[in-house]
């Protein structure tokens, strides 16, 4: 039998995807479980885009420009202004969802053996795309006890050698829902324009921040217009997660070149999604006042919830979907475990996701979780409950 | 500014998108252009599947599964039965096009450096999947005078070291259109034994086989059952390029293993085209029968026509819908560059993708180019006098 890649063997399985057999054996069980362990939101689509979707008339479903369509791009351009983003539709590229992007990006701007800073925990599958361009992960911490702020740049400055190439930062952040400030993107911007470094922004959630703060874009810093690559995706901001529609948008016109010739190899990203996307910059200001005003409202009851609980802390995130939590536990991972092989209440379990599974270092988050808040605040309040439950017999037990 | 990755500069641009520019020009003169460039299908796709679409009543567009719809790989599972290909749900992992799937099959199985063997000319795309992963492609030449055939399997013998990982092959064939003979294949299965290779078959154009010859799967080889990765795709069958479905199969448990977490690193495969494609598999044989007579009587027409014109010669190619053919000119990547931009016949040209970019070394196929027959047969028709003419004039031109 042939061998299998080195990197083949280096990527990670994710941590979640580890746990759900015990999650479907928990369900043959009979129990319900709720999941806060992935970013599936609950939210309906747009029904503007279900429409779109219901009124698709084709009669061939040929390929779509490898760019993405030029009409969807162009108002693409419009959404982006409303955020101060300017781009026009040529910086614009449609991918398969942002994870293409992310994977793209890294193929065009890292050559094998070069380096990016990430700030852990970060969201996992960064590690995966970098393990496919055989690019290096290197990692500065943000703590729980900092909020998850951006570590001192000092630390980013000192990982900087001949071969780092970027910086990737998620703003607002996936799994920690911090939202850099100001001083710490423009902390940011000074590095990268000194090192001339790439800087990968990944900012799905933009639509997504609960506090007064700024939502400062890569887009917005002044001087490093040709170093920044914007990630982007409707999943998440339209609850659109299957269609596998994302953005790889820069102002760089060699690097748009270069991303072009592996867009076109791959032909052309999904069409029918696209046209689902296109139809969802349509989407009204009540949908997404009401999408936006459900998140708060989850945001704001699981994290009272949880710091409720003996032995519990989370801080405030302050966008995204996401909260890591710190629990009264030795090991996150085994807990979490056994939420779904040994535990019930009342028919109920929980499913969270560990959140080791975010950091690079075995030593770090042993005894964190990170949480989706996608489910309805009735399944939300009943999940902390059963949480709560779940901390008392497991240290009962484990004690 | 930040410099582009080594990779991002071996990258290939398109020889066809190079021209496309021209051909928007001609257009844009006001001329009919003849796309026989591209292997954009005009075929309806079957109404069973438009109608899956419209049908759609979810009203949250969630994630699938990584590896694509338990029920879709169920039914594949029966629709390959039909070929005498044996294999079980578990076997299919459903990708974003065939694109993706030989992506991933490279980045699973060979590490940077690691070497496959081509017969050339080949898919152009390979080699761009190929400089993704860091792997080399090394050629063996098959000619027109031969028809395209398997080259001696010496050649590829004589190309083997201790990096070589697989043989990459594509049956029937894009672009020649040659279909692999049992003794071929067996002779193929030999070597790959020998040196426990894997081999990498892309069959999506197995639905399109116009001759008595029996279609020979690299599933039907027996004794290197876990060395197979059959590359697959709807696109063609269907004419649903856009939906971008494709599926890896293999039957070997630890490559499945690996090439998932590739999957689950970018979470699903398309979910709107996975459901067209499921839906799809209901298609009348009518339907199928009808789209295989259209093309046997487009390829008839097609090298009969393109054999008739002084100088010009086609093999008679046994499936897909393409043939290499060569013309009586210097530098068919100029000639085609010509026929956009220099000539008309009465308000008609052509638009034919040079063979250049189908292989790898500079000196071959410089007098081929390759035709794609999805045009209808007026059109077809049409195409072979305006070739014939620019031919004529082409050579007064430039004698």
């Amino acid at each position: 039998m042939p061998k299998i890649s080195t990197r083949g063997i280096e990527m990670p399985a994710s941590p979640i995807r580890k746990l759900a057999p015990l999650s479907d054996s928990a369900k043959a069980r009979g129990l319900k479980v709720y999941h806060l362990n992935i970013g599936q939101p609950d939210i309906q689509t747009p029904q503007v885009a279900l429409d779109a979707l219901k009124e698709i008339d084709r009669t061939i479903l040929e390929y779509s420009p490898s760019s993405g369509f030029r009409s969807y791009r162009e108002k693409l351009v419009h959404y982006y202004s409303k955020f101060k983003i300017n781009v026009s539709a040529d910086d614009i590229i449609i991918t398969t969802g942002g994870s293409e992007a992310v994977l793209f990006a890294l193929m065009a701007c890292l050559n094998p053996g070069d380096e990016i800073i990430i700030p852990e925990p970060a969201y996992a599958n960064y590690m995966a795309f970098a393990i496919s361009a055989g690019a290096v992960i290197r990692t500065v911490v943000s703590t729980i006890e900092n909020g998850f702020a951006l570590p001192p740049i000092e630390e980013f400055e000192a990982l900087i050698n001949e071969r780092t190439k970027g910086i990737l930062i998620c703003n607002p952040n996936n799994p920690t829902g911090y939202l850099y400030s100001r001083k710490e993107m423009n902390q940011i911007r000074d590095l990268v324009k000194k090192y001339d470094l790439y800087l990968f922004s990944d900012e799905v959630y933009r639509e997504f921040i609960y506090t007064g703060s700024p939502y400062v874009s890569a887009f917005h810093l002044v001087g490093i217009e040709e170093n920044v690559v914007l990630i982007d995706s409707v999943s998440k901001r339209y609850s659109e997660c299957g269609i596998r529609e994302g953005m790889l948008i820069t102002r760089n016109k060699e690097l748009q070149k270069t991303v072009m010739k592996f867009c076109q190899a791959r032909l052309s990203p999904p069409l029918l999604g696209q046209i689902v996307a296109e139809a969802s910059l349509d989407v009204s200001e009540e949908y997404m006042q009401e999408v936006y005003d459900e998140y708060l409202g989850r945001r704001n009851f699981l994290i009272d919830s949880l710091n409720k609980i003996p032995g519990v802390y989370s801080a405030i995130p302050m966008g995204a979907f996401y909260t890591i939590a710190r629990l009264p536990v030795d090991d996150a991972d085994k807990f979490c475990a056994w939420c779904l092989s040994d535990f019930e209440y009342e028919g109920q379990t929980i499913f969270m996701a560990p959140a080791s599974g975010f950091y690079t270092r075995p030593e770090l988050g042993k005894n964190e979780v990170r949480l989706a808040y996608v489910l309805q605040k009735d399944d939300l309040q009943n999940a902390m409950i059963v949480l709560e439950k779940a901390l008392e017999e497991y240290n009962k037990v484990n004690s």
